[in-house]
């Protein structure tokens, strides 16, 4: 039973947010890592219980959950060693040229104000109410709003109280965190149209994560949303790496379509070859493989049910035909893999969509021009995987130009599934994967999607932030006059 | 007479465009670099015709004209070497680590495609078809459809022909860049509704940047839209600057209102302070300032026709007193300033509306409260000044932290016109002066707009593009397992 916070209570936690962030834009870079390392103590510092909460509520095995934790808490020290460096403040200082008529100009980046973060289901920890969005909002100096995601509600609680704990323990206003509990689309609506939040971060289902972006456009004054809405994260394997190992490749395929029941933004639920033995051995190996997968239980019940009905409409698809699947059982994600060709694929629009599960569709050409074919008809993705060795690669460039432009990730061999929280990682890509390309989810450069620049011309040296300020206090990288350093000005007047 | 670019010919330079965007995409910064200071060459060859038809066009004297046209190629030269730096390629490479199963995974920025760019009229070369959007596009790898402004067709011809000639000089595809010319809406929203659209960059009035806005949010797969749409930019002066200086500061104020015939995005529409007689010293020094200024024409009968409507609007608003005002006379823009109380100017939000031209409005406070009520009121600006000592900073402090959240640059004395080129400078901010307060049009970051990551996981080294090669051919900065390092990486396997 989940209990639905009150509007006016929502009233009260976004007042209480917006005058948080005054004191929260006071901070400095290293006062927010500071805060940020320790929430990271205190979700390490968590013990059994939260593990078991998060299995009673969600299925996932233990030993995933022990190491979504860790995840977690690493993101947050990830992110806050980032944080520290000053690396998101960009600090630029020109320093005036009397003789020329130039002014002191000094920018920094500030957090843009409240934000409001919606919990993902699939990653209690790492995307839930403790996950990166809550993280790189609160780097870069946003109070943070979470509405939980209601599939796991005693998780999320035992993860607010964390934050919650450690705002306490650093004497910061209580309104830096708040956590909104509910199952209504109302309550995401009413956030995201209020006028005192700057900003909305979002990792769900394309219809979820649109309706945010058309709320937030269609205020009086439009906010950033950065949703991310998954994809179908294809693998297209190109003809020498296919005839050099499909066995294998379809061990790894399999592996990653099914990890997690399916569960993964970046589940590869595509697959595109061409015609031929290779593929057939492919084909043979893949209905092997997904015997050996036992259905396991969703994360909750709506994903099932989704699940289930998604991977109905494919599979009764005109032109397609199911090549393997495992036994159903009533409330368990059963794996299935359809085979249709490139033309269907390419004209029926519902082959396309997202199924959430442990679901794939493998796409057969005739020809090197239907590889080219696809790949222009597709939508952004998170992800392409090319499975290929170095001669594919360099046969295939017209195709790999065309892919370039379609993802934010791009994999040479290996699956997707599996997202490193490393400052290289785009977890982000082209409309419809996310509303935003420019932006990434994971990684520190997280923070990016929550900051604005604010420049302080001729501003006396005693009121500078400390990022800005002649002696450099925090020690940070800045560009100076265009050239990045980390020294203190010596400068003769202020 | 405009030549109206027909839908065909539009339709065949967005398909000139995308195609030349799969070459733009594989230069390099040092090309693209190449290019732009080949354009700024271009732009300082061009002699006293480009003067003269700048001012037959739009009114502007030749001396200021002199001076945009070097800060034109100035903008050129200096987002190149911007852009040669790599630094807006944000180049992060997190090397594998086989013993913990990390992949190597690289990442940097790439052009998002395809940019409409809506020249302005106020900087017939600054800020239209051979301006900042263009130039940081380009810079970014993005092709660049220019949609002309209509007030200066010859100037932007001969900026184009700029642009062109350097294209050929370079052997690039034609499709980098286009020149649309029209007068009518339709094109503005076609072009940014074009599916092989990715971005739009524009700097004019409120409703013009609001409408494509709305366009590009609605569009099946949204894309960004950065308008720079103007405010009222107000001046806060503070007690005891005011007492110090009341009448050298009425002079710097009318000559900044006046500049240009107040035809700037940053011009300083509302002047702020407490009643007293040192405001009253102020406002008659305004009324003698003004009569030294000379009705000057405007950029285009529109401009003028406009600015007539709205000052009229302004001054017959209730509660409003006229001070100063010079003779009127047809198609120029004469000067005003009128007086009102806060409470009125904060009741009446006519007064708050952007009067674009040399036209300002006094707002006297009865008392400090009254100053944090007009900054709670005040809208997302471009610029706030403050008139101060840093002994009124001192005692002011909660009303600087409300103006913190209202502007992209704060100013302390001095005034907002004169935006300068150089990387501390933040000309954006919230909305409405601009439709994404976390980016700039003007200094190199202005580049940071056209960009989104992309990740190769694994990739060869080989098929990896200069910017993430091991060997780092560019010598860029780049930051590498976390530090920021120009050097080549020595690893035993690709």
């Amino acid at each position: 039973m989940i209990e639905e916070t009150s509007k006016q209570n929502i009233e009260l936690r976004i007042q209480m947010a917006s005058e948080a962030y005054q004191s929260l834009k006071k901070t400095t870079v290293k006062e927010r890592a500071a805060f940020m390392n320790a929430v990271a103590d205190r979700i390490e510092a968590l013990g059994e219980e939260l593990l078991t909460t998060a299995h009673t509520e969600t299925s996932l095995p233990l030993a995933r959950l022990t190491g979504e934790k860790a995840r977690t808490a690493g993101q947050w020290r990830s992110y806050a060693k980032a944080v520290a460096s000053g690396i998101y403040t960009e600090s630029r200082i020109d320093l005036a040229q009397p003789e020329k008529q130039k002014s002191d100009i000094r920018k920094y980046n500030i957090g843009l104000g409240p934000v409001v973060v919606f919990g993902a289901s699939n990653f209690p920890f790492a995307f839930s109410t403790a996950g990166g969005d809550t993280a790189s909002a609160i780097g870069a100096g946003c109070p943070v709003i979470v509405k939980a995601h209601p599939a796991h509600p005693q998780t999320s609680q035992m993860m607010a109280d964390v934050i919650t704990d450690t705002v306490k323990e650093f004497g910061w206003p209580q309104g830096i965190f708040s956590h909104i509990t509910g199952t209504s689309h109302e309550i995401g609506a009413f956030l995201t149209q209020h006028k005192d939040i700057h900003a909305v971060a979002f990792t769900g289902s394309f219809n979820g994560g649109k309706a945010l972006f058309d709320a937030a456009s269609r205020r009086e004054n439009p906010i950033p949303v950065f949703a991310e809405m998954g994809s179908i994260n294809p693998v297209f394997a190109l003809q020498q790496l296919l005839e050099n190992k499909a066995k294998a490749l379809a061990k790894e395929y399999v592996t990653s379509l099914t990890l997690g029941v399916g569960q993964f933004c970046t589940n590869p639920g595509v697959f595109i070859a061409r015609k031929g033995e290779s593929l057939d051995t492919f084909i043979s190996a893949v209905k092997n493989e997904i015997q050996e997968i036992s259905p396991a239980p969703m994360l909750h019940k709506g994903i099932y049910e989704s699940f289930k009905k998604h991977k109905s409409i494919a599979i009764t698809q005109a032109g397609v035909e199911v090549i393997a699947s495992t036994e159903t059982e009533e409330g368990k994600g059963s794996a299935a893999v359809i085979k249709t060709n490139a033309q269907n694929f390419i004209n029926n629009p519902v082959l396309s969509e997202e199924v959430f599960g442990p679901f794939g569709i493998i796409v057969t050409c005739e020809n090197q021009g239907e590889l080219i074919q696809i790949s222009q008809k597709l939508k952004g993705q998170l992800t392409i995987t090319l499975a290929a060795t170095s001669d594919d690669i360099h046969e295939n460039s017209e195709l790999i130009d065309i892919l370039k432009d379609k993802c934010g990730r791009l994999l040479f061999n290996g699956m997707p599934t599996g997202v490193e929280v490393v400052y290289g990682m785009q977890h982000g890509g082209p409309f419809p994967s996310t509303t935003d390309a420019r932006f990434t989810s994971v990684g520190p450069d997280a923070v990016k999607r929550f900051v604005r620049p604010i420049s302080f011309q001729n501003w006396p040296n005693e009121f500078l932030p400390e990022e800005l300020k002649n002696e450099n206090p925090l020690q940070i990288n800045r560009m100076v006059d265009g050239e990045i350093n980390s020294e203190s000005l010596k400068l003769e007047t202020v």
